[in-house]
């Protein structure tokens, strides 16, 4: 039994990382935080967990908080994240972060992307970046686990394979990103609410969004070269979800069914990744609520090139989920413990 | 472990029993039935399955379903589980059904709001109507299980601390209902296509839907009389969630408060029931996903009027949830065990 | 040719109100105000207006406002109508008011549901209430409207026939009323941020919404005695659209066709009332983008109970759609002008 | 005052035209055609249309259709035009198809991609491609419009200024487009079901969608070079709305300044076509309901990469509103007649 703490525990993630927890039969939760509801029942803000979490959320004490966690979840709004984090590491304790300010090798990349300086760029050095297929040697140890973003877990795993195995042409990524709205977190801005989002969709921040350089950085690694892509994200209205749809040129023409096969290849083994037969394309409420990857891949060979559609949902794979596989690798637990859920469907 | 069957897998009460099945610790799935996919794999029909559950939907075969069977969920289209039932029963399988046609004490009820004749009644004695918080020590010894309908188990619930603790001028009961679209079932009517059901709302059946029938049977039980009442289900733009208002006539003035402790004594114990304090209303989203019933309670002393707010999810506790929960009273586990989770909420 | 103005152009009903009198072939439309966004374009908070209405946004300035204007549509959150209309009254224009300050005979009243003072009840002698159907001839030579409230229109219009014609035991009325998300107005609030609201409904308010006041107050005077009935506001994830499920006991049995009778004689010549045949009820997508109310009616014979299903737009005819059909009768123009268009339907 | 006749109006495309066709000042409607509702009102199938279009569906009677028509509207399901469609030419009637088989200059490119013999290649050199903003002059004297598919009226419009005026590499072109499920029409089939659409999204028919021919078609002819390019359709849950994300490779740099004045000067004075100031970018929702085309560019300075953002409501500019448009221009009337109101936003 480990012991285990949530900073901004009413937040989307944060709040379904504790709906994933009750549910892990090795984890015991001690505390959470929340700033703007502290001395708050949980169920309170979400009457959902009444009877079956009944715990109280509480202001953010590092001291109390580390001196009974063995792991501590940060799902903090950006900027919280990098305050109170230098503090947890210098106390010992485990952390998984869910904001972007450890999931970068190179400050300067963060720092440009990010606007803002790196308050503690020594900390980058020593986070691993959690994306559990690509780094799961690396998490077993890792002390400070930078949890990727949704549209970069999607995305990332989509082109693994292609982009590792040298089969594309680097120059002629496009990423074309569709999210449900939890993506934005919990939030008031008029452009969330009900009447402004439903019965409706639109790209948003395009040629600028900040996941475009985590993408950017992980596929880099993987091809050994710079990679520079296009990445849009886009706002449609469902709650849980991102499907990306990437378009890569090949080197050399192949047929679909090889393409799946060096996807099954390169993801064999992984119980959360799951590769489509040729003809079958993914649908979002086949990953809603679990932590799978949903993936299929298209040639189109009168143009020689290949199209991976990858989904999952935002807030599970894409976040809670995601933290949850990285803290059962750390741990040396089940990598599947408390994750392995069939998906809602409905 | 105790091996169970569910016949009709491929609807969408039979699909959530099976999601829900697969994190039940106690339960191995032996058979899985569907006419429309028999020979497919069950993840060919719901992708979500992959990896989770990788089974072959079969055709009917009942001596092969009984002979590795403790028990069998029907949770067939309506017609084809009174023809199934017989043949179970005869072969000594516990049976939970999911149908209405196993929920009346009288045959003559049950063919005037079915329009129809009952072909074997000789079993409605022998049944036991399932809904776990009236019925729990009918239901221990039961090999017959009528498991209620969505609106009947959100309706009854609601009013039996009213009408048990005869409170109310029964002849003033109204309940109207509102239900999300999975109440349909898996269907291609035209009037639960997308386009026709999203930003729309409508009420149907009124005074002539036959869980009115089911609800009224129950209560006159609990209240010792004949009761006759109104109910309007009507049908809203969402998935899961049912919302039943439900208006009485006090015999007596009495506070909020008060009926609100008549509400917690009358169900304590009962994990799956949650009453709200005074000034709390629930929300469907509390209990999306979960086995839970949400009640509020107001008077309105203007009027001598209590409101009583009650939902549930119509595939959870109002079919699939209440199925299981049935099963674990039915083999003496855990009452709670694989449905003891949080709601969904987002 | 007629100027209009409206003080509030930005809120859900002012802009829907804009967005008709823009086909309104006899107005010209002077001065939109909005305190939030004074000195944009109204195609800028309103992109859809590019090309249609090209007009800036204007602080409120009454004298301004009033010299070209001969009617001015006051479409401002609730305070705000109390504190500009006095002014504009003294200065002779035309009024037509979205708020409740002006809907009651009985200051009283007002202040009980309201909880504040009336500031300005010399008014509410000469304040003309705005359900067309019902007070057209007042309305006439009104100077100033207070255009009825949506839940108001849909349920005051449902129970007119059966109260008027003194048919009911009027102790016994209840009303059960479903809301889209647009009845919140263009709002911050979480509560109607779209993770919050799609795939959830909920009731609120009950017995204390202020709506409940002004239907009281209307059906007394059409019964001719003092009525005091339940009203129950829910809230459902969609944007537009009221359905108000009404129930009254009969004070003698009556079938259904004959209080249907009793309706098309009671709306004669209403172009914006339509009363489905027996055995048809209303969908509210059946009247969205629209000034009609439909309206069906089922008895129940076993209870001696009618159920009234009446339906609108809330943000047409239960906002922005009425104040056209009040203005095109105050200025004796076509009543129909700018508000017979075909629903959306999709 | 021109005779109009729509046969299929019941599906969706015919039934948005019939309601747009309600506001036409020019228009007399005097046959509405159905398969399966002839000899029903109009009221009957679609209960909108009570008190605003009081008239009987007809069963397909091509004299009487030719009789008393200016112009016929074939929205007819796919097939079933292209049997009729001879006949009406033959009868000398103006017809404005909303299918695909008149679309093409070359049979052949039909007949590959939609896998059918075409078998009336004589009308084909008749008939003009019914897309406004491109053919105005064409159409004009036209006596049969092939009217656009929604995809491609959303995808041409997009392209068409970089494509004429040479600034792209013609390999790079990717569409990724997304749209609403009313795209799908008046359908049973499951997958448009309320609770298989809602809450999820997915691509379909990758490098297959036979509106991927019509793009190639018409940008080879504005490119004048033979264009192959990558097409993905998604359908997300709303009803209305068609958003196309195209990524193009620049010849040479340019700064999105420079393509926005180019777009600009390309649809100089055409009514809806609006393109967006720099960094504002297209919402669905400012188009609904409306024959808008609202357009945004971005460029990608660190890949020489444009991205065009293009948005349109499939039923109007992508159906029934072209189809208006298309008929104004062919009887020389105001071309933005009927069709020239503001979006519904909300």
């Amino acid at each position: 039994m480990i012991k285990a703490s949530v900073l901004g525990a009413t937040g989307y993630a944060g709040v379904e990382l504790v709906r994933l927890l009750t549910k892990h039969s090795k984890v015991q939760i001690t505390h959470l935080t929340s700033k703007s509801y502290a001395g708050k029942k949980l169920s309170d803000v979400y009457p959902s967990f009444a009877g079956i979490l009944d715990i109280v959320l509480e202001d953010t004490d590092i001291d109390a908080v580390c001196k009974d966690s063995d792991v501590v979840f940060t799902a903090l709004p950006h900027g919280a994240a990098k305050e109170v984090i230098p503090q947890l590491a210098q106390r010992g304790v485990r952390i998984i972060d869910f904001s972007g300010d450890y999931r970068y090798k190179n400050k300067d990349v963060y720092e440009k992307w990010y606007g803002e300086k790196h308050t503690s760029p020594h900390l980058l050095e020593k986070a691993v970046y959690g994306l559990c297929e690509l780094y799961r040697e690396e998490i077993k140890n890792a002390d400070l686990v930078g949890n990727p973003g949704c549209y970069t877990t999607c995305s990332i795993l989509a082109l693994a394979p292609l982009v590792s195995n040298k089969l594309i042409d680097t120059k002629s990524i496009i990423i074309d990103a569709k999210s449900g709205v939890t993506g934005a977190g919990r939030t008031t801005a008029l452009d969330y609410s009900f009447c402004e989002c439903t019965e409706n969709m639109r790209a948003y921040k395009i040629a600028t969004h900040r996941h475009t350089s985590e993408i950017e950085q992980e596929l880099s690694i993987l091809a050994d070269e710079d990679i520079v892509l296009s990445f849009t994200p886009h706002l449609v209205p469902l709650k849980r979800g991102i499907l990306a749809t990437c378009y890569v040129n090949l080197k050399k023409p192949k047929a679909t069914g090889e393409i799946i096969k060096i996807f099954k290849e390169f993801y064999k083994g992984e119980r959360f990744i799951r590769i489509y037969e040729e003809g079958k394309l993914p649908d979002t409420k086949n990953v809603a609520g679990s932590n799978f990857v949903d993936m299929a891949v298209v040639v189109d060979a009168r143009l020689g090139r290949v199209v991976v559609v990858s989904c999952l949902d935002n807030i599970v794979k894409g976040a809670a989920g995601q933290a949850i596989q990285n803290m059962n690798i750390m741990f040396g637990m089940d990598e599947y413990e408390g994750i392995d859920c069939a998906p809602f469907y409905l």
